[in-house]
C-alpha cells in the first residue's frame, strides 16, 4: 500500500478482455473497482475506448462525490509509445497509432498518466508486491504474465526497458518444441509454455476439453501421463525462456503473475529445477510468486497517475 | 575520434591471452599501442596482472616524457562489478573477486576507471564507430563480438546493462542445435555459432586442420557442403540468439564485431535474411558490422578514464 498522501485519482487498465476502472483515495486505496468487457467492433477503436472509459469514469465519480481525481493513470494492453503516449499496435482492440494519452488527457481535462498494461502491472509489483516483500531493493527484475498468452515487464538498473514498446514480447520468443504462433512466426514460447497451450494441447491430444491448465495440473495429480507430459513441456519451455535472460539481462528476480501462477509452487518448484539445470556460472534468479493478483494493473495505474501529476508543467 | 579537448590517459585492454596498451594524447589519439601476451601463472593473479600494468605503463609513459596521464582506464575480461571496480571471476586468468580497479589507482597513484572489456568496447562502437556511423543517436543496441568465443554488450536506453557484471552472456546461452559447453550448460551459442567453433567443427567433421572460420567459408564458396552446412548452422544459431534479444530487449541495431565480422557481408547478409524468418512483429534491427577493430577496447578504456576523471572528488 502506498504511504505517501497522494490526491484522488481515476484509473484505468484497459486489457483486450475487459477492462478494470477505479478511483484512488488519498491513502492510495482503491475505490469502487469494477471490471466490464473492453468493447470490440467500434468503427474508431480509439475514439470507441476513450468513449467507454469516459462513461466508465463518469459512474465511478457519479458514486464517490467526494473524491475528487486529480489525475488519470491509463493503461492499455498491446504494443505502446509510453514517451509519446501512443497506442501503437493492439491486434485485439485495432487501433494503430492512436495518441491515446491527449485523447485521454482531453476526455477527462485531467493529465494522464500512459503505460503499458503489463509493464506497469511489473512496476507495481516491484514497488508494492513481490519486489516489496524481497525486502532489499530489486533492480534487475522480470514479472513473466503467464495466462492466455504471454507478456512480460523487464527492468534494469531500476528503470522498466520499453524499447519502444517492443521490449518484453517474451511470449513471441521461439524455444525448442514451439509451435506456429498466430503471430506469424514458429516455435513462440506462448504455444507450449502459457496457461492457453496447456489446456489447448491436452484437450488436442486427449479430446477432452478442459477448463483451463488448473484441470491438467489435477489431471497430472491424479497419474494422467499425457497431462504430465505437456505440463513438463511447459515448464520445459519456460525454463528455456527464462535462461535465456540469465545470459542476456541476468534479472536477480524473475516474477511469475497471471493464471498460471495460481497453480503456486506446482508451477515454480519444478521451473527453478528445471532453470538450474540450464544454468552453470551464470547468476541464477530468485523465482517468485506475484503477489498482487488482479489489482496489479489499477496499481500500476495509480504509480503512472502519480507520475503524471507530479509532472505536470 | 574524440573532439573534446582531454588531458591524457594511460589505457589498457586486458584479455585472456593479451593485454593492449596505449596512452592517449590530448585529442584522443591512441600512442604507443602495444600488444604483449597475458602474464598466466603467477600465484595470486591480480597482484601479478596489476605488476605485469605497472611494468607497461612505465615503459609507456618513459617514451613519451612530455605525455602525462591524468587517469588510467582499465578494462579487464570475465565477470567485472564495474560499480565496486571488482574482478569478480575471471576463468581465463584466475582471480576471484578482487579489487583491481583500487589496486590499479594504488600502483599507478591516478583515479581509475574501469570496466569490462566487451562491455565498454561495445560503448566505444557507439560512441566512435558503427554506433556514430548511424548517425541518429542509438539508444537500445547490442554488440556482439563473435571470435574464439561470443560475448555481448547490452545497451538499454543508452545505458549499458550490466546486472553486477553477468548481462551480456551471450554465447552461454543456448540455442536448438548447441552442444556441451565447457562452461558446464549444454546448447550454448558459442559451441555452434562463434569463429571458434566454426573451425573446430569443420575439422572434426571432415578430419581436415583449418587455420580459423575464413577457411571454412573458402572451402564453402569452393563447393564443399560439409563447410556450407557448418557455416548455416552457425548463422541460425547466431539469429536464434538475436531473435531472442528482439523479444526481451529489442534493440535497434545490432553491431557485429570480433573475428567472424570480418567475412563481412558473406555472414551479414544471410545472418539478415535467417533473422527476419524468425520475427514476425517484431521489430527488425539493423544489422551492421562493428568499425573500430582492434582498437575498440582501448577506445572504451579511454571513455572509462574519461569518467574517472571527470567524477574525482
Amino acid at each position: 500500500m502506498p504511504q505517501k498522501v497522494n490526491p484522488p485519482y481515476l484509473l484505468f487498465d484497459v486489457g483486450g478482455t475487459d477492462i478494470k476502472s477505479a478511483l484512488s483515495d488519498d491513502a492510495g486505496n482503491l475505490l469502487g473497482i469494477r471490471r466490464v468487457p473492453t468493447r470490440h467492433g467500434t468503427p474508431d477503436p480509439a475514439a470507441g475506448l476513450i468513449d467507454q472509459l469516459h462513461t466508465l469514469g463518469t459512474d465511478l465519480m457519479a458514486e464517490s462525490p467526494l473524491v475528487k481525481p486529480k489525475a488519470v493513470g491509463l493503461l492499455v494492453c498491446g504494443v505502446v509509445d509510453e514517451t509519446h503516449g501512443r497506442g501503437v499496435f493492439s491486434a485485439n482492440l485495432g487501433w494503430r497509432d492512436a495518441p491515446l494519452r491527449d485523447m485521454a488527457s482531453k476526455a477527462f481535462a485531467l493529465p494522464v498518466g500512459f503505460g503499458h498494461d503489463v509493464s506497469s502491472a511489473g512496476a507495481a509489483e516491484l514497488r508494492f508486491g513481490a519486489g516489496a516483500a524481497l525486502g532489499s531493493k530489486v533492480r534487475n527484475a522480470v514479472m513473466m504474465v503467464v495466462g492466455t498468452g504471454i507478456a512480460a515487464a523487464l527492468f534494469v538498473d531500476g528503470h522498466p526497458v520499453s524499447s519502444g514498446g517492443y521490449a518484453g514480447e517474451l511470449g513471441h520468443a521461439a524455444v525448442p518444441g514451439g509451435l506456429d504462433c498466430p503471430c506469424g512466426a514458429h516455435g513462440c514460447l506462448e504455444t507450449i509454455g502459457s496457461a492457453g497451450a496447456i489446456a489447448k494441447r491436452y484437450a488436442h491430444a486427449t479430446g477432452r476439453q478442459v477448463n483451463g491448465a488448473r484441470e491438467v495440473l489435477e489431471a497430472m495429480n491424479a497419474g494422467d501421463i499425457v497431462a504430465t507430459r505437456i505440463w513438463d513441456e511447459a515448464i520445459e519451455a519456460l525454463a528455456f525462456s527464462i535462461a535465456q535472460l540469465c545470459s542476456s539481462i541476468s534479472p536477480e528476480t524473475v516474477i511469475i503473475g497471471g493464471g498460471l501462477a495460481q497453480s503456486g509452487e506446482a508451477l515454480l518448484g519444478p521451473l527453478r529445477l528445471a532453470l538450474r539445470k540450464k544454468l552453470s556460472y551464470h547468476r541464477e534468479p530468485l523465482i517468485v510468486p506475484a503477489q498482487l493478483g488482479q489489482d496489479a494493473g489499477l496499481r500500476g495505474a495509480y504509480l503512472k497517475a502519480v507520475e503524471a501529476k507530479e509532472n505536470q508543467p
